[in-house]
């Protein structure tokens, strides 16, 4: 199995209406030019996606419309018809529905049936399980050609009736570190001379009995919102996430026998553009080239990696080597993965 | 790959609270006698486990709980400490949160550290899924030994204050249908003489732009329920399911060149007694032993499978085959494995 390359053949992406700027948020919400101010110091992400309209409450689509978009565009570029496709794998914090699962929803409309589908609910780690897992059931021979998907739909979590200014500050993080979309790849087994190879992939739980960092709850239909829907530890982040990104790193290049300075790309976690050039810095590989968009198009949670791969892939030239790395901390895990054009 | 065997070592499971039978449920939500008779002729589940205390609407424990009790028994019996797992999957209709996903919670308090850990998001054909990509898995040699969880906990989908007579039948069927449980295995590569082999898992998406059989919503903070929250199709689940399920029985046998006549154990899908009993006689397979257990502990999703191996394993004596079946409704999915002690 050593021996066999995962190829990624493509990448497509989907965002929602237009970008929000901090401008527009803070006008929406009766928030202050310091507090705008605040948000490009302390956050640093400019615009974010939502399929949210701020204006009028009108929710413009669903997670399966963005995946099934980001989908569509990925199988056009790989050149891949619905019939060639055997493994479809989708996560998200934010499925549609408990059931169906929106992988199944979004396969349907694709054309791809008869093949095996999973959802994978996660957070910030999720694109790269996604991968993990796709590359690893194409190791196994029990498939081909997957259709791997990821994205983040957060309608539901905002209250545009809330006043900012009263909001925790673990609760108003939320309002302009997240946004919407979601991204798709195509990986297959089958020989794709030219094609980056998908060489290393790892997922970790770091549990250790630590509190999560991060959380967000569902409720029945009974429930009246009595528990704090979403929650950001922001100290615990700053503090475990540059430690973990680092660890990720070096288990990627030793297992793969790279030194750092052999490394060409680095697609570092994308929580905020701040904290992304945070853990930029700590992890001291001048020599990469950085591909980081979160403080473009904001935190869209399972979809950012595939936003990332969307930039990085063409810029690889024949013997590139990239490593990408997403770090959750929701119960803490660190994940990450390794390009190669060969 | 092909020739290594994939083993169960182990089922655990856990049920929350004592069995609840119809005379209870009709006397919590005031029905009469005749309702009673009716939930025994045409559903046959005569009891199911539910965390909510109908009487107090105390929530006993989370599925967290349950899956903690149901993986800590199934090490036990595996005789494999938490240090020895390498992979961790649960899934679940019905996660605790959307974030932390239930899995990691599950492996944190097990004691299972630096590994990799994913929750499937799914329906009835959940607890297959994760015995599908937990046998894959281990297949692509990059994971030695799993825990394989699965199961349910809908107590935020219990009304006690609801009129069930007032109820259209396709909500009231929840309420008789459906339990709480959760199950685990603990599946290996490693040599394990005796113990039963996980010899073929499959699972075939069939959307066909059919609408969904089942469908189950979630809720944000702000949102009062308006959509509704639980639904069954009942009588497409009566047309589809028998004819998915013998679909999966012969793509299973024609897969392993084992004849219909060779099979000693037959596990059919366990949506409730008197479906299960109809689809094990659409199958015509009147040499097999039927496991099921639904009408006893009620449908409780991605845990019953579980339950159904506690039960079948013991009795596999060596040479013996076993096949099981589960079709899940949301959106069309047939799903089924076969075992053999070789």
């Amino acid at each position: 199995m050593a021996d066999v390359d995962i190829r990624v053949l493509s990448v497509g992406t989907a965002l929602p209406g237009p970008p929000v700027d901090n401008a527009a948020l803070a006008a929406r919400f009766g928030m202050d030019r310091l507090w705008q101010e605040w948000i490009d110091l302390f956050i640093g992400t400019r615009f974010r996606h939502l399929a949210l309209d701020l204006e009028t409450g009108a929710i413009r689509c669903s997670l399966a419309d963005l995946a099934t978009t980001a989908g569509a565009t990925a199988l056009a570029r790989a050149g891949i018809t619905a019939g060639e496709i055997d493994l479809v794998v989708l996560s998200t914090a934010t499925p549609d529905a408990l059931m169906p699962a929106t992988v199944n929803v979004v396969a349907d409309r694709l054309g791809i049936n008869e093949v095996s589908t999973i959802q994978l609910q996660a957070g910030c780690s999720g694109a790269v399980q996604g991968l993990d897992v796709a590359r690893k059931l194409l190791l196994s021979g029990a498939h081909r050609t997957a259709l791997v998907l990821g994205g983040e739909m957060l309608a539901r979590f905002y209250d545009l009736s809330i006043d900012l200014a009263k909001l925790p500050p673990e609760q108003l993080v939320n309002y302009v570190l997240f946004g919407d979309g979601a991204g798709a790849a195509v990986l297959t087994s089958n020989p794709a001379p030219g094609a980056c190879s998908l060489v290393s992939t790892l997922t970790r739980l770091e549990g250790l009995g630590r509190a999560p960092g991060a959380t967000l709850e569902w409720f029945g239909p009974g429930e009246r919102g009595e528990r704090v829907a979403a929650t950001e530890d922001y100290k615990a982040i700053e503090e475990h996430v540059p430690v973990m990104a680092a660890r990720t790193v070096t288990e990627l290049l030793d297992g793969l026998g790279w030194r750092p300075d052999e490394l060409d790309y680095l697609l570092p976690p994308q929580l905020s553009g701040v904290m992304s050039a945070r853990i930029t810095d700590h992890l001291g590989l001048p020599e990469a080239h950085v591909v980081s968009c979160v403080d473009e198009i904001g935190n869209n949670g399972n979809g950012l990696v595939y936003f990332q791969l969307e930039r990085a892939l063409p810029r690889l030239a024949p013997g590139d080597r990239a490593v990408g790395v997403s770090i959750e901390s929701s119960k803490w895990i660190r994940s990450g993965f390794a390009l190669e054009r060969r």
